[in-house]
């Protein structure tokens, strides 16, 4: 039985302390945490999934290495600079500030991980990291602090908790996550941390995690474009005691779903929080001849510019849909196809069913619109999820940097 | 020595007819073309490429079969609605307006093609075709009016033609071309139609077209999504006399040149007129490890939300740049990686040359913006074409069929 902690966060799990600080890469505001650190006090089990951009930062490059160990204590995390196609310095300064942060927080080097995000091009400025990093204060309620600083174009923090029973032990996992521009699903698209105090095997943890991502954080997207930045990281320290889980024990699915809860929960909203996005549109596939091609739909259902617009402008204009099914390359029989618009059956075997259009368009008019597409050739579904195109949008990506 | 022709257009090659009429399918405007005829007065040569969306128009499949013979003398072309997703009784209109306008023409049935382009998911309104089907005068000079009666969210026509010697004789290309929206390369995107009076064989013209559509219809973007409907037809009827051109003719590279100049003349019209386009940018890869690399990585610039968004801002962010190119997949080697923003060296070996901001801001404030990136890593290049992402494209978009 899964339960929602009140006000959850990263630091809800046993064992892990948070905290961040404002160090001046973002902006002159004072106010503004641009700089945090997340660690476990004992070394934790570590599954981790990083961006397929072939463009990679330093700090993603860093930390793939140290988290192919499969263990860890903590991540310094800074937003404002991406630390991205900046040559050869990129690697020594994502070096710089893990060994700045560890030392600060009393661990090895080598147990903590790096990751950045902001603006592509420019240099972490080292200066300001050094003076400031001795002020992030760890402390085991701090994981709302880390959750706000990594945020960049993010309206609002994103975290959240839930608990369960696993082993006659009660378990939580927490997640903090960003990132809602640049995001376009592959592997895994944003910044994301998740701690649990559960025992896990460390194998298990990275299959699980896969699965996780594969049907959450790969299943968003707010405009196509995927950053040089993206990781999940999952750390389980095994804090709330019990025994290890691993694949076929008795807790594996249950911890599974409840992985998969809170990464959907947090992949969602991104996808809410998107720049200049209004609402949350969640595409779902069914009846498709396989499950993959069922993702491969729903994803560029959700990727669609032109869906995206009508979403914005609660338009029933449903042929866009269709087009974008089509262009999926996806097996589809055109006769067999059926489309609901939030709720409302609006295609039957591929052909209109005359409907009232002031109803749909009311029915659209909500701030999380479905769309079901039932292709009726076999058992595969998928779910995913985007957010509207607003005029929003452009302004704000048009004029970013200036 | 390739001229352009003054005021060219469908009609300018010999033998050819064309004329359009007003059926109402578009709007109550009595002024506002949406039915054309196109046809050769002597059978010709054909060659065309159709969209390869899963889910595509009657229109399409009919005339995909009927171009499979290599020959036909005509089209039939209405704008105001697609033909798409309307079930058996798509094909069914699809052939009866081919027959009514080929009877109307004198030609037979079996030799006239339809393309249909507007609406996805309304029928073709019969009543009002067979009504007005009558009252389409194809006249020798009638190119312009068939290019007006094919548009749907084009801003103005495009159409086009070039002369040149051939074999010591006077040889036209001309070419009509619609479709700024639901623009995204693959195949061919959106209604293009080539007329040539030169005499081609029937296997070589389809080998040249689809060259030529490689490297310009297939190299534009608007929004990323692709039609139901896109058809790019090729007619050669052999009217200026001459041998017939073939592969391997003295002939064969300069028809091709001329042809591939006609399509992306046609093409890059369509990115510019893209909707709510402000900028055309045109996107140059070179240096790839092969050309197929730089087709891919060209293609994924010009297509990202993030780089179209930047152009309408008029922002050098070119991380952006680096971003898209990394997402495409190909192999580059980042510390090799040279970048220019219209003309301007604005990264030197994957760093960023310190630059004077106000004057790449000036040089990007231009209607054409070019941008280059060299990888140093082979010999591959290619040209991408796209437009910058508007406040208008999505208010636009949010609101077209209601």
């Amino acid at each position: 039985m899964l339960e929602l902690v009140h006000e959850g966060s990263v630091t809800s799990p046993k064992g892990y302390l948070a905290g961040a600080t404002y160090a001046g890469l973002k902006t002159l505001e004072e106010d503004t945490l641009d700089l945090g650190i997340l660690m476990s006090q004992e070394p934790a089990a570590l599954a981790a999934t990083f961006t397929t951009n072939r463009i990679e930062s330093p700090s993603v490059t860093l930390s793939r290495q140290r988290a192919s160990k499969g263990v860890a204590k903590g991540v310094v995390a800074n937003s404002g600079c991406a630390n991205c196609c900046v040559g050869s310095q990129g690697l020594a300064d994502a070096k710089e500030l893990a060994f700045l942060a560890a030392n600060h927080a009393g661990i090895g080097p080598d147990e903590m991980l790096v990751c950045s995000t902001g603006m592509i091009g420019v240099e972490l400025p080292m200066a300001l990291l050094r003076q400031n990093v001795g002020n992030v204060d760890v402390t085991a309620d701090g994981g709302h602090l880390f959750a706000r600083a990594i945020m960049t174009t993010d309206s609002r923090p994103k975290d959240m908790a839930v608990s369960l029973e696993m082993d006659g032990r009660r378990v939580t996992i927490g997640g903090a996550a960003k990132g809602v521009g640049m995001v376009h699903p592959n592997m895994a698209t944003m910044l994301a941390f998740i701690t649990t105090d559960a025992a896990v095997e460390p194998g298990f943890l990275g299959t699980v995690l896969r699965q996780a991502v594969g049907v959450s954080f790969n299943m968003i997207d707010v405009d196509g474009d995927q950053s040089t930045n993206d990781t999940v990281l999952l750390f389980a320290n095994g804090a709330a005691g019990g025994p290890v889980t691993e694949a076929g024990s008795d807790s594996a699915g249950v911890f599974q779903d409840a992985l998969t809860y809170v990464c959907i929960g947090l992949a969602k909203e991104l996808a809410r929080d998107g720049e200049g996005a209004q609402r949350l549109v969640e595409v779902v596939v069914d009846g498709a001849r396989t499950e993959a091609d069922a993702r491969v739909a729903a994803r560029e259902i959700a990727s669609s510019s032109l869906v995206k617009a009508m979403v914005h402008g609660g338009d029933p204009n449903w042929g866009r849909i269709m087009m974008a099914l089509g262009k999926s390359g996806i097996e589809v029989d055109e006769s067999k196809i059926d489309l609901f618009l939030s709720d409302i059956h609006i295609v039957h075997d591929g052909k209109a069913i005359p409907y009232f259009k002031d109803a749909v368009v009311s029915a659209m008019n909500v701030p999380e619109v479905g769309f079901r597409v039932s292709l009726n050739v076999g058992e595969g579904s998928a779910t995913a999820w985007g957010c509207d195109l607003t005029e929003e949008y452009v302004t704000f990506n048009s004029a970013y940097s200036t």
